[in-house]
């Protein structure tokens, strides 16, 4: 049970790292035409720094909590997969949502941009929480996860994605307080999900 | 030996992860022009979004039979290698196909895009029948797997193949019934063909 | 010491399945333009099929030459971590070539673009020759690897060297039977270079 | 805690492993124009490739001095991830600059374009100083790293930092010049920097 583990892990670990390394191909001179000075062209091009360290963030936070949520687990069923697929399809789309909301940072169709990019965050926390309902129905937490600590983890993400529902009808009409949100709550997240390794019995790891 | 196995799986987890990964890259907005409002280009990418999604789950679910294949292996040899290699050409060459597929879905020439597919399905079940009869001729499966099982293997690779190659030719006729058809035959594998992991003894694992 | 070439045959397996996956970027319906039936497009695209195909199974068989010598090795220097970065260079520069190639098949240049290809063959096979004289200088060679093999293995890499760079000489004059030799004598080493996993001690492995 | 640390480095392993890979993506014929004979275009690309291995060579070496430093390490803490995010950050960036480099060398702005390329490394360096603080205060140092080690390694990194705003500010008067230095130090640093495996007691490793 172990191994299946480990593989799963290691796929899911390739594709985050890919897509966070994808992310840059969209930052490229031609954006912002070859005409006038490079300075000029490397500064007007910020919306496409911004955007790529964003999403470079969001990456990163999702892999570190995908981690954590994968330390629980003792194994995987074909419905584990299936939601992991799904959590990781999510993150294979965020270089798209990137590229739209870098060409529009700043424009006239923000709003549209915004709510594309917080939209996808939702349908992202709706896999993840697909995820943790699975392997909570599968019976997959480690024994040593207690009921408690299973129902404040369901609570979590379920917070998670009501929040960043709201955050795309927000972004609708205020397009840069959505976005600052769901950069606070991805700091707030990481200030209180985060636990250093537990002292597992030598028979766990 | 079992090293042997370790390092080809690990290495066609990458290829499986980056194929997976790189589909993304063809879903652009480029493609719908630039003109008009961006929600109306965002929902004209439909057939974009349609083809990444459907070539996602087509690469995962080949991903978990790959995966349930190799944990029946016991150890590799140069043509075991050779036909596993053919498989993951197959899998690279996906993001074409599912490239055609986008820019002709609900096009004049369906047809041709849909049967250039479901003809890359068939290309890559030829592929999986050879890699599982160089395991078989190899006497590479572990000893556990029985002359039963290795049979419902290799008739069950056998039955995709005719079954992609007449999707293939229906879809010259028919194009969005074939399709249908791939997506279905592939749920109706997921559902039959996915054990959990055996309760092997520990000398195996 | 053991760990240490873990890590580093790790990142080469990323690097050579990352290289391998790229390939497919390189195949597009703009390469023919968009005119005219979708099924004659893709006959027309045959150039960059067979340019991806050779170059995956240049790739593949490269990767399989690597990881056969990397289990001769304990350990890992400074030296042979460079001489090994000179071998990742050729292999993540082979794309480039390989497009090249595909846009000049049949056409009025194919002597330069064999050439070129074939000649980045040659320099992958001298970093192929510093890695083998890297290790071998440092006495990196696992114990049971006796001198006689060691003298072996790097005359067959000096033998390659000598047939790539006859290679790109004779695509200048006659590039289709260059690249039919660069084939034939992969196809060759793959028929006499592999060998199955050596019955090693435990302690070894 | 042994765990985690593998988990961390496979992660960033494969984030190198793919950005070393996609430089190559930037080394294309169009960059010279399809107008006449394909062996002046593949000499006319020179900046390409040399843009293309000096990158490559920059990744490589700090592939290395990452790998060199996280053998001294012993586990991880939530501040650790994230300097070293910041690290990764760096690298998956480097393609964007190189392609400024390659299409400004020996043009009439190579001063810009080298002073963003080198501004990047002293990002990096800034991002690497980072990562050396937050494990030396998390005491995430292996008990067997002496403080006289610790030390030296901080200070390593800052003069390497103080290095690279220099050659960031001389680049803007001498762009060549500075390009020669950033490469200098790294040959420099190889040379002293690497220290093969630490005889280690077993329980260690």
């Amino acid at each position: 049970m172990k191994e299946d583990t480990t593989r799963i892990e290691a796929f899911s670990d390739g594709v985050f790292a890919i897509a966070i390394t994808l992310l840059i191909l969209e930052v490229r001179l031609q954006h912002v035409g070859s005409a006038g000075r490079l300075s000029t062209a490397l500064f007007a091009l910020w919306p496409y720094y911004f955007a790529f360290a964003l999403s470079f963030f969001v990456i990163l936070v999702t892999w570190m909590a995908h981690h954590q949520l994968w330390r629980l687990v003792r194994g995987t069923s074909r419905s584990v997969q299936l939601a992991n697929g799904c959590a990781l399809f999510y993150v294979t789309f965020i270089p798209f949502p990137t590229a739209v909301l870098a060409a529009n940072l700043g424009g006239a169709e923000a709003e549209t941009a915004v709510a594309f990019y917080c939209g996808t965050f939702a349908l992202g926390s709706a896999a993840f929480n697909l995820l943790v309902e699975m392997i909570a129905r599968s019976h997959l937490f480690r024994p040593e996860v207690d009921v408690m600590t299973v129902g404040r983890i369901r609570r979590g993400y379920r917070i998670t994605f009501v929040f960043y529902v709201s955050a795309t009808l927000l972004a609708l009409v205020a397009p840069y307080v959505a976005l600052a949100l769901t950069i606070g709550v991805r700091l707030f997240l990481l200030s209180i999900r985060y636990q250093p390794a537990p002292v597992a019995p030598a028979a766990v790891s």
